[in-house]
C-alpha cells in the first residue's frame, strides 16, 4: 500500500479554487496586520509529528476492545500506514517504535520501506509494564523500581536493548514511560522505589550514545491506582537532573490531575532547558487518549503558545520531539490520526499568530483585557487556509479526510491485509 | 452617563470597510454551503443577555478585594452601566436585580432610567446567604432549609418580598440560589434539610403570579464545603417538579464538579421542558466566575449546540433566561462584560452554523469522524464578521472594547462618580 | 474445594482468649454508653454481601493483566470460591452472576453446589458492553441506546434472557449497567440516546416478574470518554421513575465525579424510596475498583451512616441489595475480598454506634462541634471485637485472612485447578 | 483570660477512672504486640503544633462572614486564646504571627504574655496578597513576581521587615505564601513571573539570620484562578534549591489539585531534605480549610506515616514546623482548633503504631495484602487513651472540648472582650 501522489494532486483540483480564494483573503488580512504569512506556512510545513506504531490499530479499554478492519499486522505495514498519513498530511514524517512489539527482523529492509515512505525513526519506546511471554521475571510489582534487583536488572537490560535497536534504525532518543506504582497504601516504600528508579535510569543513561536523548515520562495514576513512582513533572525533572544533560522530561497531555495548568509546566520546563518530548492527545476525564483537539482545543492553543514562545526564547531547550499518543476506540485509526494532525497544526498556526510584542507590552502594563484580546484574536482566526497551503505546496491533500475516503484507502488496506488482521500492541 | 449613538457610529467608520470585506467573504462562503446568513445575523441580534447588578463593580475573594474606579453606587448608576454595555454591544438589553442590594426607592424613576437605556428587568434574585443589618434571624446555619421554622419563614418572606419588587418593575421570574449547606459531616440531616427546602420553595411558588417562573439554581459546594442542599441538577429538577409547571432548573456553568458533561445536562433538561435559566461564566478550577469563554470556549460551543438544538426541537421547554454571572477581580468590569458578551455571541453563532441535518445523518451511520468534522467545521469558522454585522445594523460598535476605550468611558464614569465609589453587593 | 468448619474452629482457638478480653472490655464500655451490643452483633451477622462472579479472578487494566494462580474457571468453582469466603467471614452468603459469562449448564447441579456452600443467588447482571463471539450485532456504538433498532432489540432480548436465567436460579433482581455513551462531541444525540434507553428499559421492565426488582446503574465515564447515557443518579432516578415501582437506582461507589458527596445521594434516594442496590469498592482517582475501605474509610462510614439512618427511617425504601464490585490486580482475589468484607462490616458497625438521638438534638441546636464529636466518637471506636464476635457465633474465623493463609487455601485451589486456570469475565 | 490548672485537674476527676481502665487495657494489648507505649505517649507529648493568629476569629467566604462572639482583637488576646488551647490540650505551645495584622507594639510585654501562657513564637508570615491602607503600591497584579520592580521591592522590604519582627520575638523561620498568579491566559508571562519570584526570594533569603529557615508555600489556585506562580511542590522545591540550604518547601494539605497523592510528595521532600513546614487542615473540594481530620482522616494518617518514617530515616531533613491553617466559619474557633489538635494527635499516634519492620518485610515480599493489614491494624486501633494519657501527665484536660464547655470559657471571653469584638485578619 502506497499512495500515488498524482491521485492526491488530482483530488485537490476541485478544492483548489476555493482554497486559493480563502488563502488570499486571509493572507491579505494577516499581512495587513504585519504577519509574515509565508514564514508561518513554512513553519507549518516544517512541523513533523511522529506516529506511534501502536496507534495504528484499534484501542480498547479494560472492558473490552472493538476491533477495526485492515489493521497493520507487521512493522512494514505500520510504516506504510504512517506513509499514508504523511502523504496526505505532509506532517507525519516519523514513526515511533515500541519494543518488543516492533523489533525489526531485517533492518535494511525496514529502513528501505521507511525511506520509500519518507518516514524517519523517532524516539524508541521501551515496555516494562507488561510481561512478555518469555520473560524470566514479572513486572507485576514494578520494573525499574522493583524491590528485587533481578527484576530491575531485567528492565534495565530491556531498555538498553531498545537503545541498541534504535541505534540501528537511526533513532536518536529513548522514551521511558515507567508505569511502576502501587495500588494500595503501604504496598510500596516511596523512597525506596524512587531511589531504585533513579539508579536504574542512571544505568540506562550510561549507555546512551553521545547524540541521544532520554525522555522521562510522568503520570499521576493508571495502570496503578494509589501511587505512581514518577507521578508529576517535578519528579521527572528531578530524575532528569540526576541523570544528566541528555535526560529530559516528557510531557503527555493526558498525564495530569484534573485542572492542571499544563502550559505553565511546559513553560517552566523550557525555561530550565528540560522539555524533551511531547505526547499529544486530548481528554475530558483522565488519560482518555482522545483525538487531539477534540475536547479542549483552547487549552492546546495555550500550550502551543508556550511552545512557540519557548522555541524562540529558550535556546537552552532542545527542539522537542513531537508525537501523538492517542487511542482509537470508535474511529478508523488513520482518520483519527488525520484529525489529530490537523488539530495540532491548527493550534500551532494560531499560536504563531499571537503578536508576542504587543502581548509583552500589554503584560507590562497589566492590561489584562488587552492580553486576552491578543490571544483570542489569534485563536479566533480561521487558519485552515494556512494549513492547506502548507500541505498543498508539498503535494499533500487539501482535505485529507475527504481524500482518504474518496481514495478508498481503508478498503484497499482491508483488501491487502484481510478484514481481521490484528495490530500488535495494546 | 449615557452613550451618544452618533459617537459609536463615527467610531465605526474606520472599521467599516474592513468589516464589509470580511463579512462579504464569509457570507459568500457560508451561502455556498447553504447557510442562511441573514437569518443567523437576525438571531444574533435577537439574543439578549441580562447583566446582574452585582457584576458592575469589582469582585473579590475571601483573601481580599482590589477595588476598581468609578463603580456604580446606586441602582440608577447600575442601569446606566448596563446601558453603556447595551449601546456598544446591542446584546445586553436587560438587568437582573439582587435584593436587598437593589431595592428601588422610586419605581417610576427607575423604570424611566431603564427605558431610556433600552433595558428591561430580567429575573429578580433573592439573597439568603448573608445576614442583613436589620435581620432578626441569622442564615449562618441555613435559610430555606434551616432547622428553625422562624428562620425559614423569614427567608420565605424575603423571597416573597423580592417577587413583589419584581412585579413592580416588570420582571417575570424569580431566581433562587440557595446557598444552604453544611461544612461538616453530621452537621445537617440531609433528608430534613431537603424536606424543609421543598416546603419553603412550595410556599414561595404559591405566591408566584401566573405569568412568572421560578428558577432553582444548584451548586455542589461553596460557600459550604461539605454539602449543599441543592447539590446538582437532579436535586433541582426534583424540586422543580415538586413545585409545579412554573418551576424550572437554572444552570450556572461554574456550579459543577470537575469534568462534568454540562451540555448533556442541558440537553436532558430541555427534553424534559425544565431548563429555565442559564448563568454564563467560565472556570478552570471551581466556581471561578471568570470571563465567559476565556478558559473553555469549545465547551461553551458544545453547550450552545445543545441550546440551539433544544430551542428548535423542544417546544416543551420555554425560552431560557440568559444571564452573565461573573466576577471581575482584575479587569475593568465593563470591559470584562463586553468580552463575555462577545464570547457568548461567538459560541451562539458557531452553534447556529452546525449543519444539523448532516450531523443527524452522520450520527445514524455512526460515522464518528464525520460528526466531529461537522462540529469542528462550524467551530473553526471565524464568525466575528457575523457578530459585527448584527451590532452594526443596530448602531452598536464594530469593536466594542476599542470603542469603550476610545470614547474614554471609564474616565467619564470616574469623573461623574468619583474614583472610590463602591458598588453595593459582594 | 470446601472448607471444613472444624478447621476454622480449631484455628480460632489460640485467638479466642484475646478476642474475649477485647470484646468484654468493649462491650462493657459500650453498654455503659447505652449501646445494645448484642443487637449490633446480630445486625452484623445478618448483613450479607453478594460477591460478583467476575471478581474471583485477577483483574487488569487496558495496559495488561497479571494473572493469579488457581482462578476458578467454571461457575461451580466460582460458587466454591464464594463458599470459602462465606465460611471464613460469614458475611458473603450470595453470589451475583454475570451473563453470558456464567450461564449454568445444569441448573439443578449448580443450585446444589450453592446450597452446599450456603450461598444464594443475588442480582443477575447483563452484559451489553462487549460483543460475544456469536453476536449478530455489535455494541461498539451502544446497546440499549443504539440508533439502530435491531441492535437495541438484541440488547433487550439479552436482558430478558438474563431474567429468565435468574428466575431459574432464584434471583430476584436484574442489574443493568449500561455502558453506552460516546467518545466525542457530536457522536451521539443525547436526547435520542436517552429516549431509546428509556424505551428499552421499559421493555425489559415489562417482563420482570412481580417479585423482582430492576437496578439501573449510573456512571459518569468509562468505557466511553465523552458522555455516558446514564451519567448520574439524576438520570438513573428519572429512568427508574419512568419504568415503575420495581425499578430502582443502583449506586456504585466508584461511579462518581471527583469530590462527589455520595452519602447525600444515598440519603436522597432512600428518602424517595429509590435506592435499590449498592456496589462497594474504593478509589482514589476514578473507577479504580480498589479494595473497599482501602483509600477512604471515613467516607464509607459516612455512607453507612446514611444507610443505617435510611434503613430505620425510610420504610418507603426496600432493603438494598449489597454487592462488592472490585478488581484485584495485585492481590489474591479471595484475600482482597476478605479485606473488603471486613471493611464493610467495620463501617457498618461504626455507623450502628452513632447515637442518632443525640445527633438529632445537636443538629437542632446547630451545635456543629457536637455533631462532629458524635460521628467521630463512633468512628474512632475500635469495633473489630464486634465483627469477630459476629463471625465467631456462626463458626466463621476470628481472623479470616490469617485463617485463609494458615489453611493453605490458595495452594489447595492451585492443586485442584492447576496454576494457570483462567477465570471467565474481564 | 487564663486557665486555672486546678480547674482542669478537678474536671479530669470524674473521667480519670474510665481513662485509666481504657489506657491500661490498650497499653496491655499494645505491649503484647511489642509496642513501647510510654515512648509513644512521650512523643505525643512532645508534639507541638503552632496556632496561627488569624485562626482565632471566625473565617468567611467571598459570599460573606458570620462572626463569632468574643473574638480576640489584640495580639495579647490572641496569645491568650492560644494559651487556652495549650492549657487544655498541651499540644498547642506555639503561635504563628501574621504581619501586618500582628505587629507588636511592646515586644517585651508581648513576650511576657507568651511566656506566661507557655507559648513560643513559631514561623512569622508575610502578607503580600492584600493592600494595606498606607501602601504605596498595590499587589493587585502580584507582589514578589510583579512586572514592576517598585512593587517587587515593596514586597521584598515587607518580608524583610517581617523577619526583623520575628527576630525580636524569637521566631526562627519565615513562611512565604506567595498568592501571586493570574486570572486569565495571557495575563502573565510565566517565565518572567518565575524569574522575578526567584530573584525576590533570593533577596529575602539574603537577610535571613544564620539559624533561620525560609518556608516556600505552593498552591495550585486561589486567589487567582488561571495560574499561580508557585503552583506545586516541584516549583517550590526548585525555588528552595535556588535559594540555598536554609530554604525549604512548605506543604499545606489544602493546596493540591483533586486526588493528589500528598503523602508521596511528603516522602520525596523528606528524602531530599527539603520539607520545612507543614500546614494542617482538611478539605473535600478545594482549599476548604476545614477542621483537620474532619473529612479524610485516613489520608492524614497516611501522611503521618510518611512523616514518622522520614523523621526516623531522613536525618537530612530538619524537624518540620507544624501549624494548623484552618478557617472557622460555623464553629467556635477554639473548639474547632481543639478538634483539629485532637485529630492531628490521633493520626500521629496511629502512625507511630505502624510496625515499620514488618511493613518493610512485607514490602520486600510484595505481600500487598499484608502491607495493608499492617497499616489498617494501626489505623483501626482506638488510640484515644494514649492521647489522654499524654495530656493528663501534663495537666491537660482528658476531654478538652468538654472541659472548654464546662468551664464556660467562651462566655468568659465574651464577658471580657464584649460580644462583637472582631479579630484582625481575614
Amino acid at each position: 500500500m502506497q499512495i500515488n501522489k498524482e491521485e492526491i494532486r488530482s483530488g485537490n483540483e476541485n478544492l483548489r479554487e476555493a482554497h486559493k480564494a480563502g488563502f488570499d483573503f486571509l493572507a491579505n488580512t494577516l499581512s495587513g496586520q504585519g504577519v509574515d504569512v509565508n514564514a508561518i506556512v513554512q513553519r507549518l510545513a516544517d512541523f513533523q509529528v511522529a506516529i506511534p506504531s501502536w496507534a495504528l490499530g484499534a484501542g480498547g479499554t479494560r472492558f473490552g476492545r472493538f476491533s477495526y478492519y485492515g489493521e497493520p499486522s507487521s512493522l512494514e505495514q505500520k510504516i506504510q500506514d504512517v506513509g499514508v498519513l504523511h502523504a496526505l498530511t505532509q506532517t507525519a514524517g516519523a514513526i515511533s517504535l515500541h519494543i518488543p512489539w516492533d523489533v525489526p527482523e531485517d533492518y535494511k529492509a525496514i529502513k528501505e520501506v521507511a525511506a520509500l515512505n519518507d518516514i524517519v525513526f523517532d524516539a524508541v519506546n521501551s515496555n516494562t509494564f507488561q510481561d512478555q511471554k518469555d520473560a524470566v521475571h514479572s513486572y507485576k510489582y514494578g520494573s525499574l523500581s522493583n524491590v528485587d534487583k533481578a527484576v530491575r536488572d531485567q528492565a534495565i537490560a530491556h531498555n538498553i536493548e531498545v537503545v541498541e535497536i534504535g541505534k540501528k534504525l537511526g533513532s536518536k532518543s529513548l522514551t521511558v514511560w515507567l508505569a511502576d506504582g502501587s495500588n494500595f497504601p503501604g504496598q510500596s516504600n516511596f523512597q525506596t522505589a524512587l531511589r531504585h528508579t533513579e539508579d536504574s535510569l542512571k544505568q540506562i543513561y550510561g549507555v546512551l550514545p553521545e547524540d541521544w536523548k532520554m525522555f522521562i515520562e510522568y503520570k499521576p495514576y493508571e495502570p496503578y491506582f494509589y501511587s505512581t513512582v514518577i507521578q508529576d513533572w517535578g519528579t521527572s525533572f528531578m530524575l532528569a537532573n540526576a541523570c544528566g544533560e541528555k535526560a529530559f522530561t516528557l510531557v503527555d497531555l493526558g498525564h495530569h490531575l484534573p485542572n492542571t495548568n499544563i502550559e505553565q509546566i511546559v513553560s517552566t520546563l523550557m525555561m530550565k532547558g528540560k522539555l524533551g518530548g511531547f505526547h499529544f492527545n486530548d481528554s475530558k476525564y483522565g488519560d482518555d487518549d482522545s483525538t487531539v483537539g477534540s475536547v479542549k482545543p483552547y487549552a492546546l492553543f495555550l500550550i502551543f503558545n508556550e511552545l512557540v514562545y519557548g522555541m524562540k526564547n529558550n535556546p537552552q531547550n532542545p527542539y522537542p520531539a513531537w508525537m501523538i499518543d492517542a487511542s482509537h476506540n470508535v474511529k478508523d485509526p488513520l482518520e483519527d490520526l488525520i484529525q489529530s494532525l490537523e488539530a495540532i497544526q491548527e493550534a500551532y498556526a494560531k499560536a504563531l499568530l499571537v503578536d508576542q510584542d504587543r502581548l509583552k507590552a500589554a503584560q507590562l502594563e497589566n492590561d489584562v483585557v488587552q492580553c486576552q484580546e491578543i490571544l483570542q484574536n489569534a485563536y479566533r482566526t480561521d487558519v485552515r487556509p494556512l494549513l492547506q497551503r502548507a500541505r498543498l505546496e508539498r503535494d499533500g491533500a487539501l482535505n485529507p479526510i475527504q481524500a482518504y475516503r474518496s481514495m478508498g484507502i481503508r478498503q484497499k488496506l482491508v483488501d491487502e491485509r484481510g478484514r481481521h488482521s490484528v495490530a500488535s500492541g495494546l
